[in-house]
């Protein structure tokens, strides 16, 4: 720490010490100096995206991969905005992550210069912390601040702007992180109702979200709800889940209305274990937007920015369930893989087969998809990862930032093609940092769930322009080259035998592969 | 009008009815109404985008060629939040744009389901009008009242946000667009004012935006400048420019800090109309921020929002330069074109030679094209548009919409590669819609105006990180590959003689065509 440090340099070195050890990158110049900084000071891993999206979208795949935050570098207000649509779905996830955005200097703001905009404004709505830099002094401690936020329990989006001037001008500090505040203290009695309505309801289910789905907690939740004779779902969309054979296998309430309600009809009494009420995606006209009919009782145990497994544990406890052995999947492959044409079932079926022990599967296959999670629950250990926030071109900067944070496992990246679109950058990026990363892009050349959402709203019989506004033919999409011009190796399939033989060589490759799944 | 209406056919009855008649698309399951009324109602030519910054940049170039509004459909929060950087840029530009942005269901608010975010929160920074409907009855008169917005002088983004249910809800009425106010009458004092401050000065000079750069008034006002011997430059980033052959041709005030302070010294007056006090895009260290030295005298014609037209009038009548014939700059087509490799002058004398009649150039060429705009000055009449906001990404959607207002013109798009990525998707729309644009993208593999910022900051010797940071090898983009994969075709030259010949098929295309300009 020297007077000659200025403050791109003390945030930079403030980072690394608070454990925010890898940022994805989309510099311009007021960033200069904080990626000048990159050279300054060992540690901080840097990786290049070509869009801002496929930066955010990356840490919150690291974030849910690797368990602490990492940062991104993004270019004043229209660089963060482009970076909103996947901190969207970070924030939704619970994902933790440092943002740092470039700002004019101080004093050049008050001449709205042609990049000036208003960054906090544009923040705030997918940001838990929002603070903007004063002085080169303050920046390490502004960034030790920023890392707090994010770490803090389940995770949270931190955004630090930075203005040039507290950049480039000497007189930075390198900050320490103060430890994290302890989790408040569990609620025993809170326990104890859960525990006596357990023992009191036929019908009753524990519905787990994503604080609840370490594998430890899990399994005891699994032994409290076998030893309770209740059932076990999860929410739809998990940021995260360490899954297959040996491991707990729990089904997730459904996405379509109609079966959610089906799903959920019959429970008096939902236990609540870091997971909210249930609801719909969107509203439907005369459908409801619960799922959990009108008489259901909901207790929750533990909330997600609680202490979820001491609950847990006082909770397995507090139902004697401890001695319980709970009930783990056993290894299985999934169904037969069928000969010839490809269709979702088929695509399962060489998913379920296939998928190899410890691979991290990031779904995004939309319609093509519904059925990859049951086919897959007893294939080897993996892990699975899901859009939390529902803002599609989620799966390939994910993707990207799962493969950093995990560099000895397999990542499997699932999306359909209207998904890759947004976010296809990310693939170069993969390139660049020769990422493990298989990917499956389903070519139905179509917002295919749209046709039947457009059902879904009520519209009868859509004319020419609706149908013409959910197909991405005319023209169709090149994947091959696409994937290849952006530096990933990449295949077209278009039988099941052809995709179960180019999954196997993604798989046996050493790097990035895509495979476009015609359908 | 019937009570058999829903919200979102009034919606876009409301907006035909009001003359907007073109529709940038990206929907989803909560704008299916309104897609599924673009059936309903004949006037509103819809286009899919497969990325919503593509969607709102095409807005921004149709207005500035149209003159009038395009609207845009996008999917609640994060769909609005890709289309920032492009609306960013708008604004700036001050284009009228009308946003639809879907919104879950009124009622579903509540149940904060994954996709919901603060929409208006996000429009706010990039909005001049922001509205959320709150009932299918009220549709229409908010989407009139949005048109009023858009229009309102020089140009506005309005932002309206359409709920689930105020779109699918009958009872629609379609609304009357209110006539535009009339812009306030001009401050004879203040014309005279300037007309004494041109005739006192020895060294004045008017500096024009684009309020005042239409043919008609920019002839005026080239007429004034002529007869009371002042000096006469345009802002570096102008929305439009109608120039060439037989027009007036200006210096734009240059984008480097130190050229820029050089091209402005000496001058004792400056003079706005529709400009703003010149100012750099960015703060330096040790540099000023403010273009013009501290005792030089500014006076404002007219602003943005006023009457420039009958300002530029009562000025050309107090100076008596009515009678004063204009200099026209003479038609001719810059220097000779070289042979052998391509480098930046190599390629601004073809594209001088070669720039056909009514051509629409979008200029994104950053560090390639300083020169184009010079080189260029004789060439056939033709139009120029550049970024006004400096968020890029700019290029391809803005000349995606310029296109479609321009279905008689040929479109010429310059981008930079690295400005390229961020919204590649636009050719696939442009070749969706065989829109008439030849691209080149100048494939130098870097941001390279970032390696000369880092020196411009202070930063030197930069290491291999930071220079990692600026790089776009590793792998090097194919653009030929990525471009025929979005349904365009493509073709790459390394010299000079490559390029003449490749850029005059691309003009001989009824279609969109991409040249790969190797650097």
């Amino acid at each position: 720490m020297t007077q000659a440090m200025n403050g791109a340099e003390s945030l930079v070195r403030t980072l690394v010490a608070g454990g925010v050890e890898v940022c994805f990158t989309n510099p311009g110049t007021s960033e200069m100096h904080f990626v000048a900084a990159l050279d300054k000071v060992p540690g901080m891993r840097s990786s290049l995206c070509l869009f801002e999206g496929g930066a955010t979208g990356a840490a919150d795949g690291y974030f849910r991969m690797a368990r602490k935050p990492a940062s991104t570098l993004l270019h004043l207000g229209p660089g963060l905005a482009n970076g909103i649509a996947n901190l969207h779905n970070a924030k939704k996830a619970r994902s933790g992550i440092v943002n740092i955005v470039g700002e004019h200097a101080t004093y050049h703001l008050a001449l709205d210069a042609p990049l000036t905009a208003d960054i906090e404004g544009l923040a705030r709505p997918v940001s838990h912390w929002v603070k903007t830099s004063l002085s080169s002094a303050e920046v390490g401690q502004d960034g030790s601040e920023a890392i707090v936020a994010a770490r803090t329990a389940p995770g949270q989006i931190a955004t630090l702007i930075l203005p040039g001037d507290t950049a480039w001008e000497t007189g930075g500090n390198v900050a320490n992180v103060a430890p994290m505040p302890e989790l408040p203290g569990i609620d025993s009695a809170q326990v104890d109702r859960v525990a006596q309505a357990l023992r009191r309801s036929e019908n009753a289910i524990i519905l787990v979200g994503n604080a609840g789905l370490d594998p430890e907690t899990f399994n005891r939740i699994a032994q409290i709800a076998q030893a309770t004779d209740c059932a076990l779902m999860t929410d739809w969309a998990n940021a995260r889940v360490d899954r297959g054979a040996g491991r707990i296998s729990a089904p997730r309430i459904p996405f379509n209305v109609d079966l959610a309600i089906e799903a959920l009809r019959g429970f008096d009494t939902i236990i609540l274990i870091g997971a909210r009420k249930p609801v719909a995606f969107f509203a439907y006209p005369g459908k409801p937007g619960e799922f959990a009919g009108p008489g259901t009782t909901f207790i929750e145990l533990a909330g997600t920015a609680e202490d979820i497994p001491a609950a847990v544990d006082a909770l397995l406890d507090a139902t004697g369930a401890a001695t319980t052995t709970p009930k783990l999947i056993a290894q299985s492959f999934g169904p037969e893989i069928p000969v010839g044409p490809l269709d979702p079932d088929a695509i399962g079926a060489v998913i379920g087969a296939t998928l190899p022990e410890g691979a991290i599967v990031v779904d995004e296959s939309v319609t093509t998809g519904r059925g990859f999670f049951p086919v897959t629950s007893g294939a080897p250990p993996h892990t699975w990862l899901y859009n939390c926030g529902g803002s599609i071109g989620f799966c390939l900067p994910v993707a990207t930032g799962a493969a950093m944070a995990c560099p000895d496992r397999k990542v499997v990246a699932l999306t359909g093609d209207g998904s890759a679109m947004y976010t296809l950058q990310s693939l170069w990026t993969m390139a660049r940092e020769n990422l493990d990363v298989t990917i499956m892009v389903f070519a139905n050349q179509s917002y295919h769930i749209l046709t039947g959402e457009l059902t879904n709203v009520g519209v009868k019989n859509p004319g020419p322009r609706a149908a013409d506004m959910l197909s991405l033919r005319r023209p169709d999409l090149g994947w091959v080259r696409m994937s290849k011009g952006l530096g990933v190796d990449a295949v077209r399939v278009e039988t099941t035998e052809e995709l179960a033989r180019a999954f196997r060589a993604g798989l046996s490759e050493n790097g990035p592969y895509l495979i476009e799944v015609v359908l």
